[in-house]
């Protein structure tokens, strides 16, 4: 099973379903305790915020032993660590932001904290770091310059890249996008915007993207066509797997409880597309939900993730899907538009390209969209074969 | 007037509303009537679509024809052209697409199309080139290689911007994002990943953006965000302005008519963050509307944004506000984090930023957002002297 | 396959695909040969606005002569009509609203409109009525007061709903809500809004609903859950089945190819829940189609709804799934929250509901939902025996 | 200042900023001292929830301290309480819902709970008894029977109903429609759901509306719409002012700091519009506030409610506006379709209503809708004298 390269977050199992309307509903989770059920269930990996594993405000002492009793229990189970992430959002001071906050001091405070988990990470054996600018933002367009706030999330960024090369850890930054939620707006909301930045940076090349399905399905994006864009970049460095019912609060449901479409073209571009990265659930489990509620729904992102993964293969595997791919002339797609050795001068003479196309004509042959996206809705529903 | 830099689309005053449920409520305006009457009312430029100015399928003569009314008509009435586009659209041969068509020969005959009317826009005087791929998409994930599309996307733009230079013009690409409407999900739907898409061009240099109000907010984003990052990276090559009530259809309605508090925002950064091209309104009159009514809202676009224009002046003048930007800290955003010549060897070593910062002290004080947004809505308002 | 209720609209078949941005990609559909491939396709039967058999203008002797040709069809083939509406949205004179037009002359000529049509459905046998009020609204609420408008429109549902009286017609009136497009935001914009309306009415036993899936996606709005209350309230007359992709224009996909969750939750809530009326397909089929797409689109739709009618029914059937429904207490809910007999005196006597209830320890059991729902789950996907 | 009759939730100025991703940044707030500043600031009224007034848990003698202590403080600053309302929500007891759980021993305590509050909200004087039904639904559509669920709805409020009928309180209850959050789907999701349930109830008369702001923007509906509908309908009890910037988390932003162009035809409205109910604040301080952005935040509802007031008064009293009034025949809206004494039968009599109506030329006069839009938008913005 850990071939499947299935990971969570420690802070979704443990969530204890705190929500803007309410108050705990589970007591807290022993990261050692989720460590050993994780395993049992046949996830290969685990990740984690600084504070998951170690309570803001501990002392070097009590650090040192959550530490170890980890390490402990990632050496019984197997568990690998392969991401991990900072808490930039939970202490009131991080109110206005981590790298961005209007207050500098607390930007610095922020850029300290995530060096010293980045040791940690390191030290664990993580090859991606992930930054989640959640409070990166602000309510109103008064508050926040939003070029001087990039200036500074650029510095922070470099900055955090530029430590990793001189500790010579073998890690990359992935930034996670989201719309909104904490803040009203949050900057780099989406895959695209983040690209946008990441074009800016001086260590381009160490910092990618670490998209989630609802995050961009928050702001009724197509997210198969985010991932896309993002793999076309060559900057899927890892993914947030998750359920969310478009533009509202960030619902964090489980995998496939969502857009079931969506996942299903999701899962064949991930197995399809060059995404050899780890299958990261990062959900909540539903507050109504008690321990053994929590343990069926870690074990339901994996079994639907593995029936879609079948599904998709039974649908490219298909000869009917693969003549209807024909028809509607995916292959002609990925042919250049100019012929080989053909420059822009020679089009222009191409008299067959403008001066006698008929456009009339060419427009009758209908395109063959129908029969295909049934076609995978049947493969989806297991409903072929 | 005509330095407001006040500019209209052909095809706004134009619109004869047609929609997806109802026919033509007015007729067909000829564009030397529209020029005329646009110069009456202030305006200080046109653009156009080829086919606004020259109907589909027009021969040479017929073109010449269109083409010398319309140069006649911008002589008489001193109005430039700063911008032309290509319809890629309208014609039922685009239905999958301009430049990411899976059909090669549509591929050709669009660019084809667009150098043809790139000649026109640079003998007419026009600096920015701008093009919205609406029809590059899909409606469902299995009809477009997301991956191939970007290719072609990418193969298409680049050679466009080489005709450019090749030809010797002094034009600009400027590339217009949409989420969706006409297709399913658009490729490009936000700033963010038009930004992330120039990043990957050979020509990135000649390529940028032509953001829409609307656009925007179709997918629930925050437009003065956009704009802030697209300054920021170098890339607000044009504008297009207008106002929509959040994620439904395009609504194309008159400029302040949406999110007024985001039009305020989006005017103060406009005039105050260094873009200094044509203030373009992208619109619709209302369906409802005669002809008296076209230009009852072409003026009040123009109105409405000098109004915006003079309450952001006073309420970036005020004392009182300026005094609640030093409170919010904008200033400090403004610092590098790290002090000058400072390391971050030297950040690590400072304990001041770290072991000795108490972030429950530095989370006490208040951020003062609510004083400086409510400062920003009485200026909005008027109600501030 | 007749016994299965499918019913298409002749608009939808019939779609020439003009949207806001192309014109038609198919030919005009002629009735004659709609009703022919429907038949042959295995639909039981078909709707129809007044001006998709005749055109809107026709005279008299025009009007027969359609009229006959599609009774003749009908003959032919055996396929009913069990529902009929007006298009009071096509033609300019509706810009502004049919029934809450600001202009009485378009107010009173459609209700001429609507009482003629009605005649005519009720000669072909239908049993339905549909009135969706796409242009009844406005794009700015000084344009249109709201209290004033819903006057209109009382009386205007009330007056036909006497025609239907007073002619003797076995009709009964749904409405068909919609919160945008093509006006900026509709009256009765949701079923929620339309129940309270019909509440409102003198004829309130003769009105109901005509929901359509998309149109509630449209305001993010669970389609299931409306139907619930539709059905609970004993108005879900009739039922429009499509796909949506959320929050955006009106899509009007193929049934399942938008939300498939709650697809295979609405077809188990129509098998299982009362609601006997036809299973009515109101879509467009995509634009790149030509016409063997639009068969191929029309079958799917029926196909789709089978295969999750079989879904829906292997669930409910599933001894596992009926044991996760008792764990997560439906049957709890379906009883009376006071014993039989109890009153309110009772209950506030009954220490044990209060003064003696813990809530901490009713709150540590689990709901059971996570198990539930996947179940579902994973027999829509048919994974599950 | 009290003739504004504006109030303000004890929740509100008191909201210690804990969100789903961050702990409190303010420290509790004492309700005797938000009385006091309310008072000093100028408002007329204060309401709660039990919980925000008595913890809970508390037992009987700390209840009555609590109780003591706000008595005192209201007769000190002469506040009234307009309202009062249940916390059915934060204890995780209520994980599933308080009237409509699927645990029936849930049902009886919420029942109990409200019974409670109610005796005390009578005993302060309150004359409208909030119902927020905010965990009253469900994540997957597995989990709830809808008709069963609003079964337990329906019997649950005819039986609170009865309660205040039994207690002779002078009270009426007031539905308050959300869509989501903090559950997936929440029941009642809109002020047309709402009034729909209503229309089902025993007690339909004792139960209306307490509609918010934000809520129904977050399904992208017009909300000036929906009052006027409730207006209609009888049923505007109360009204939650607040602001919010579209479908997505609840902002509960200051009034007039999300949609501002609703806001001020929304108290146009109101003030014209016959609602004389208390103008209730139901907002959140933002999270990045101290206490002094707390006090300035409720300044600024207040304030910001009055400009509007200012506008919407000189927007009536403009005979320019009053002309395009005219010309937009809002008048005419106002006059029934059937004239004096006409009856249906008269109708189809009448040719020049269809036969000799010509819908071209009466489709060919513009509405004037975009003068009238246009006046709105100065007169808000202060530019019209």
């Amino acid at each position: 099973m850990t071939q499947d390269h299935f990971s969570f977050g420690l802070w979704t199992v443990g969530w204890q379903a705190v929500d803007p309307f309410g108050t705990a509903t589970r007591p807290p989770m022993d990261p050692v305790h989720a460590v050993h059920r994780l395993a049992e269930l046949g996830a290969w990996g685990v990740s984690f915020h600084d504070d998951d594993l170690i309570p803001f405000g501990s002392d070097d002492t009590a650090r040192d032993k959550h530490i170890e009793r980890f390490r402990k229990a990632l050496a019984e189970t197997g568990l690998v660590v392969p991401m991990a992430t900072t808490n930039l959002f939970t202490h009131p001071v991080f109110k206005d932001g981590g790298l961005t906050s209007n207050d500098r001091s607390v930007r610095r405070f922020a850029l300290r904290k995530v060096m010293r988990n980045m040791d940690l990470a390191a030290s664990l054996g993580a090859r991606t770091y992930v930054m989640w600018g959640g409070r990166e933002g602000s309510e109103t367009d008064a508050a926040k310059d939003v070029k001087a706030a990039l200036d500074r999330y650029r510095e922070g960024v470099d900055l955090l890249a530029q430590y990793i090369v001189d500790s010579g850890y073998d890690l990359r930054i992935a930034l996670e996008p989201k719309p909104n939620e904490p803040r009203g707006d949050i900057l780099l909301p989406t895959i695209g915007h983040a690209l946008g930045f990441i074009a800016e940076l001086e260590h381009r090349d160490l910092v990618g993207l670490n998209p989630e399905v609802g995050h961009e399905q928050m702001a009724g994006l197509n997210f198969v066509h985010g991932i896309g864009q993002a793999l076309w970049s060559g900057k899927l460095f890892h993914i947030d797997l998750n359920g969310q019912r478009g533009p509202r609060y960030d619902q964090d449901l489980i995998f496939g409880h969502g857009d079931l479409l969506s996942a299903f073209f999701l899962v064949d571009l991930l197995e399809n597309g060059g995404y050899d990265g780890p299958r990261h659930f990062d959900y909540k489990p539903l507050r109504t939900e008690d321990e053994d509620g929590v343990w069926a729904s870690a074990a339901a992102n994996m079994r639907t993730y593995r029936i879609l993964r079948e599904r998709a293969a039974a649908f490219r595997a298909d000869p009917e899907v693969q003549e209807a791919l024909r028809v509607a002339r995916l292959d002609e797609l990925a042919k250049p538009t100019l012929g080989d050795g053909e420059t822009l001068a020679d089009l222009k003479q191409d008299r067959t390209a403008f001066e006698e196309f008929d456009p009339d004509k060419a427009a009758e042959r209908g395109a063959g969209f129908v029969v295909l996206s049934q076609l995978a809705l049947e493969h989806l529903l297991g409903s072929r074969g």
